[in-house]
């Protein structure tokens, strides 16, 4: 109990107390900046969403007829590891990609979340450390703190792209704790696609402290300019040390179906996530049925849509980079890049943009690269742009974001990790 | 690193070993009896299945076309929380039942499931205790471990038909590590409704102690004889200690669309439970659509249902009670009976109904009681029966397990909790 002021009368009004997690656990730093846009929107605004990764591409038909066609009477629960038919298609899914699997190393997900969620809780103890090039997604720290995991962020730089760290850099970090890296790849929100050497030097470091890696490779298929995608997967002689997590949600523009995937082919660690699922009960009906119609999408929507994604990465890294005092890397994968802008502070530009800006009655809304980062003081010089709207949107939005840095008062002049200004 | 022998080479073979958690967590005491059941069918006979809470009600038409006809071209993330117009349109719901909500009270989630591990995570630490009254649905101990609470079973009796246990008995539980009580009204699995004045009584030693009150209602249709459901959310007093969980999956029989609520008037609760639904995205949203439009089922729905679902406890309980040396509560609420039968062993017995028993090539699946206590041999003697199947059904598992009770070689002379012979 504790002591509560009310006009005249001091009471003590009992409420029991939240738990720790619930105080620590962050606020999605994308979505805190929700009211502002809202409040942006009432004064008639016109705000172009580049904040968050929620493509505007159509999702495939055959998933939606799936849906619509369905002939079922009871919507019953699924298995805990998903529909065995969906199971059985999606190795052929993986097999397109040269990876080879059986139906019993896939569990169906409720999204790419859950796969992360039971992948910590099954594989780490509560203090266990985990390794994350940073920038990362930032849900993975929410994640952490619901396991009681350590998350121990190893910086890359937006001068190489966010390339991998050097392996001495992971040595450093490595204690008895270390029990995981983790990585994603193609990278949100840094869109850099690793190369096989990389993934093979990761390779090594993992083979050689009999620690987990996990993979978050949802980005699959958003690769461009010829690059090889390798999947971890096929990573020689760290079969039981690697945990796949999956998601239809970005691959199909498909993200309310909430249907992702957890691949292992570690028998143990995929009998005890089998247990954390059994306790969930199932995956949504509905969203295993349009997730398994998808495999049937044909080859044609992809050409499409990385066509598309290709021309709006093209036209969004070069107006960036027009801008006085901007820097961005041009990524090979994914839909986000993180740009350096000449700013003071990137939770404060991006409140301002919303809160005090407008060019012609338009303002764009980006995520702050701070959330991205574990280590303080990070990224306050970053932002994150996905770009998931039209060229023609994405024109207005850079315009909208251009005008912003000649106004914006907190604009500082433009400096490189070692502080050297590199232009202006 | 450990050894592992193949035949003729002693290798260290590099595998991290998986959580602690992962270890102990316990697999579903209902699904650990798959196997034998394939295997049972798979020789030709023909499984009767009373053993899980998957009804073969269909669902409401209003859900399915609801789905069918969605007209969506993206399948978008919707609010963290939910969309708006469903949790309003359930704040029309909750009202029907006299409970009186705003629309911020309620969070939507992924079914019952995760509004339960949500709300521990938000409201209870590491270790802290949690009193639950036993036989409970055996998912609590899951998700007890996964939120590394401490379930601390509190016995009821089948005598008295699972009633409440005595206020005294919860007294003697009470510690300074006791953060919440957790109950479920109507009971799964043991069918009984709490009357008022127990639920008071729970009220006055939650506010005593102001410990949080866990309330998991997802059979509140399901009550019977004309006995009345009172709901926790109106018990006056312990607005901020009353946490609901709520479900779509058994009122409208649509366990597969996933889709459950978390419901507070505890604003700092609401808050943090949030911050975990930012981190996991969003709930399904077919499942949304489809339990949206389920508020509008017509009331003549759930009038066929609730006939049907009183004719099959009448007979199951009858039937139950007419076999020598069995004994079952007549339950007002849900679609389960414990039923006491004379074996020596309920695991036992359920799986020798499938590897070792049949009455003309049938036989009957039931649930171990065992599963739903969490105090070490406690219903050993103890089955659960799930009345989810027609009553023709019902009536051949029923002639299946008085035959199988009598060639049983377990079988035991009935005897009460206190080692009294009742009748044979």
């Amino acid at each position: 109990m504790y002591p509560r002021f009310l006009p005249g009368v001091l009471i003590f009004k009992a409420m029991p107390s939240i738990s720790h997690k619930g105080q620590i656990m962050p606020a999605s730093p994308i979505r805190k900046l929700i009211p502002y846009a809202e409040k942006a929107k009432q004064e008639g605004k016109t705000i172009y969403h580049l904040n968050i990764g929620q493509p505007d591409i159509e999702t495939p038909e055959v998933m939606l007829s799936a849906v619509k066609n369905n002939t079922l009477k009871v919507i019953e629960y699924s298995h805990s590891a998903g529909n065995e038919s969906y199971r059985r298609k999606l190795v052929t899914y993986y097999n397109k990609y040269g990876i080879q699997l059986s139906y019993t190393d896939i569990m169906v997900t409720t999204g790419g979340s859950e796969a992360i969620e039971i992948a910590m809780m099954a594989c780490l103890n509560e203090g266990d450390e985990m390794i994350i090039p940073e920038p990362f997604y930032a849900n993975y720290n929410g994640f952490g703190i619901q396991a009681g995991v350590k998350i121990k962020p190893i910086i890359s730089n937006i001068e190489d792209g966010f390339a991998l760290p050097p392996i001495s850099e992971f040595e450093k970090l490595i204690s008895p704790a270390t029990k995981a890296i983790m990585i994603c790849n193609p990278g949100n929100p840094t869109g850099y696609l690793y190369t096989k050497a990389e993934l093979e030097a990761l390779r090594d470091l993992v083979k050689k402290h009999d620690i987990f890696l996990f993979a978050d490779e949802v980005y699959r298929e958003f690769c461009y300019d010829g690059k090889e995608y390798f999947s971890v997967m096929n990573l020689q002689g760290i079969e039981q040390n690697v945990v796949l997590m999956d998601s239809v949600s970005k691959r199909y523009s498909a993200c309310g179906v909430r249907i992702g995937a957890l691949i292992s082919r570690n028998k143990e660690v995929m009998a005890a996530a089998l247990k954390f699922a059994q306790a969930r009960l199932s995956p949504p009906t509905f969203g295993q049925i349009a997730a398994e119609a998808a495999i049937d999408t044909p080859d044609d929507y992809f050409k499409k849509v990385i066509q598309e994604y290709v021309a709006r990465r093209d036209f969004v890294v070069e107006a960036l980079n027009n801008i006085p005092g901007v820097f961005c890397p041009k990524p090979s994968g994914a839909f986000y890049v993180i740009t350096q802008l000449p700013i003071d502070n990137s939770d404060k530009f991006c409140q301002w943009l919303l809160e005090s800006f407008e060019y012609k009655m338009q303002t764009v809304m980006l995520a702050p690269a701070t959330g991205f980062y574990s280590t303080p003081g990070a990224g306050l010089n970053q932002v994150r742009v996905a770009y998931v709207l039209n060229l023609e949107d994405l024109k207005n939005a850079l315009k909208c974001l251009e005008e912003a840095l000649k106004l914006y008062p907190g604009r500082t002049e433009f400096k490189n990790h070692e502080g050297i200004s590199l232009k202006v």
